[in-house]
């Protein structure tokens, strides 16, 4: 007897999923193990950029007002009465016809209001002391950071929510936050099912394939930015299935069981589900590859049942369990981003249900093409490693053609969107 | 004294970089700790994909010639003589008119060639054994994924100096890699110079500003696919920095001292590099920011001296140090991703050197946009957070104005080019 499963929306199942989104704990992790971790906090200029007025070259701080009428025919000279490096401030004022020597980063000195560069001067050491001599006009302000140019004390700059990359590292050197807080990494449980299943170090024996799903599942759990923990494969006994998955419910944050929980045509998610006393979201959704993919909830946490077939598993856990992470991580933009682009193949068959088919993109004269990779079958792997995106086709009833204007999900992209691609929605049945 | 440097193009002072590019030696991880690595060796099939003619769907294998004549008015019946699930094989062959039940993933039998869905038939338990009833014909090979056709045995599917992905996590597992072949990360030795630096634990005091270029490097050199070793900061005393620097030599591959090396106006590099009797490649780029950007090369291993300043620092890395460890880890795409955009706003000054200006790509329409983000002074610290590219503005007579096409590096990208971006070459004089 076959289960008849009424398909969702894609859409639909992610609200679903959202339904039961929570922040995570917020960590403190020192600066140098902040890489690629996401900002509990904004991020809050703690002192005004520059924090002074400072100069950008090499050269001399000068009153913009002495040098008025200096010009090629009327070289004007001043004294150079005190010389400054980066880090240090100078004693002294500077007056009339009087200048500074100073380098690039150091504090304008008082009284100056301009910086004429080293090389537009000619510098003179004479036993009384040193002179420069100008040969052009300077404007009040000329050649200043001035404090607060870049940034104000108090800006906030980047939300909560985001990757720290080095840009964002700069800053967090640059403001003080020698710890930094972070969202604590939500702790997902992996359990890969299938009698089918051999380790990487096994030998093949017929009928069998190792097991590849895991691993990927895995490297796409650190990209999204949470972490794992794999659980012993289970392939044929419901009971210890039923404790494993129990035990990991305990420990982890969520759980994800891949494929293959079918022995004979029995599947062993719904009776499991069932002894939990988990709620079931959905079973069934109108996409392919994908369309059996499951998510249930148990006492707030999450159970996502992705499908067996490689390129089936890896869609599903990009669609809906990657957004509930980066939400976890304080993300305001947790879903795939999503671009448009021109397509380069034909998909002439109407599909009834929306497609996900692997596809890279191509840049041309600052227009997005995308062109499918590999085989499109869900059972296929090998056009997974050479992915960078997503192509949509919509299901509905006619194909798509070479030319035609479809939107694209990025897979390595870390801004995101801050809503999920939705289908048009049409009769099913 | 100033002394006056001649400037060299972008494109050259990347050569002179590459003349001294090197592999590094491999070294092997467990698969579980593969991530991000890049592989030091091409990934091959260790058999077909699949390895098997296997069936896709749940169903009963059977002979499409005994389904000839199926219909809706003419229903047939088949026995089914075994049942198998993923992972197991049958022992038995099928005969006319019979059919073995199976499901997704199992090896098909003896004597099919082809698989009904288990929805498409009506099955009906006996004493005698289970019948299936099927109302159409299958043609020979229906619904069987067969024995490599996703990929052969002994195929090159990725490249070495790849980076690792999940979709290549999950190659690596289909085909036994429990061990990988990585390229050794090269050790990158940071100094952060200047005496106005603080660590981002210490207070603000006048003058002073906190390191930030250090951390920005070191996020830099983990996101290029390196490591970095962080060595004590030395702001005005030769003889120490010459020691630290000789030292940092003998323990890393490539060495990066980032800015304020000036005490006074004195730049100590050049006089380091003399006692060290380092052949200096370049001390000058017609570029902005990070013209002063320079590089030596001591015994085959590069010292660079980027900018004290943060764009001009950040900018030097990605051009210069960058492709240089990305051919180590065995890229043969190591530079930047070239691709074009349209100008949203107006650059109309014109600029004697080649400006990389900090951006941010918006897709429109499946066009790529760019916009520059925050204010672009090459001082400037908080952009570099929000940007995604660098948009490249060529030096020359003109500038460069809303709507117009130039090109973009992405900063995000794991692709890469093969080549890095030239210059259109014009006389500087």
């Amino acid at each position: 007897m076959v289960e008849r499963r009424k398909p969702m929306w894609v859409k639909d199942a992610i609200d679903y999923v959202m339904q039961y989104k929570k922040h995570g704990e917020i960590e403190i992790v020192s600066l140098d193990d902040c890489d690629g971790r996401f900002l509990a906090e904004p991020l809050v200029a703690d002192h005004d950029v520059p924090p002074f007025n400072r100069s950008p070259y090499d050269g001399f701080a000068l009153r913009a007002v002495d040098t008025k009428n200096a010009s090629r025919d009327n070289p004007l000279s001043l004294k150079v009465i005190d010389e400054i490096g980066a880090g240090h401030v100078s004693e002294f004022e500077v007056g009339h016809m009087e200048a500074i020597r100073i380098m690039t980063g150091a504090q304008i000195p008082k009284g100056s209001d301009s910086v004429v560069m080293l090389e537009l001067v000619k510098e003179e050491k004479r036993s009384e002391g040193t002179l420069i001599t100008i040969k052009r006009s300077l404007k009040e302000g000329e050649n200043i950071s001035f404090q607060g140019e870049d940034t104000k004390k108090g800006n906030p700059l980047i939300d909560r929510g985001v990757a720290i990359n080095p840009g964002i590292k700069a800053l967090l050197a640059t403001f003080g936050y020698s710890n930094v807080k972070v969202s604590r990494r939500p702790l997902i449980g992996i359990i890969a099912t299938g009698s089918e299943l051999l380790n990487p170090d096994e030998e093949l024996v017929p009928g069998k394939i190792r097991n590849s799903n895991g691993y990927m599942i895995e490297s796409q759990i650190l990209r999204a930015g949470a972490q794992y923990k794999r659980y012993a494969s289970i392939s044929d006994n419901l009971d210890k299935l039923y404790e494993t998955i129990k035990l990991a419910l305990d420990e982890c944050d969520i759980l994800i069981t891949t494929g293959g929980v079918s022995v004979g045509d029995y599947d062993y998610l719904p009776e499991i589900y069932r002894r939990l006393g988990a709620n079931l979201l959905f079973n069934k959704i109108a996409m392919r590859p994908g369309s059996v993919t499951s998510c249930a909830e148990k006492d707030g946490k999450l159970l996502f049942g992705l499908s067996g077939n490689p390129s089936a598993c890896y869609i599903g856990f990009e669609l809906f369990v990657r957004p509930y992470i980066r939400t976890w991580l304080c993300s305001e933009r947790p879903y795939l981003r999503t671009i448009s682009g021109t397509l380069k193949n034909d998909f002439s068959k109407p599909n009834p249900f929306s497609r996900f088919v692997r596809g890279k993109i191509v840049y041309e004269n600052g227009n997005v093409f995308v062109e499918p990779v590999g085989l499109d079958k869900s059972g296929v792997v090998t056009s997974l490693a050479w992915a960078d995106c997503l192509m949509i086709l919509p299901g509905g009833t006619r194909g798509y053609m070479n030319g035609d204007q479809i939107e694209l999900l990025l897979l390595e992209d870390q801004q995101g969107s801050e809503k999920p691609w939705v289908e048009a929605k049409f009769s099913k049945s």
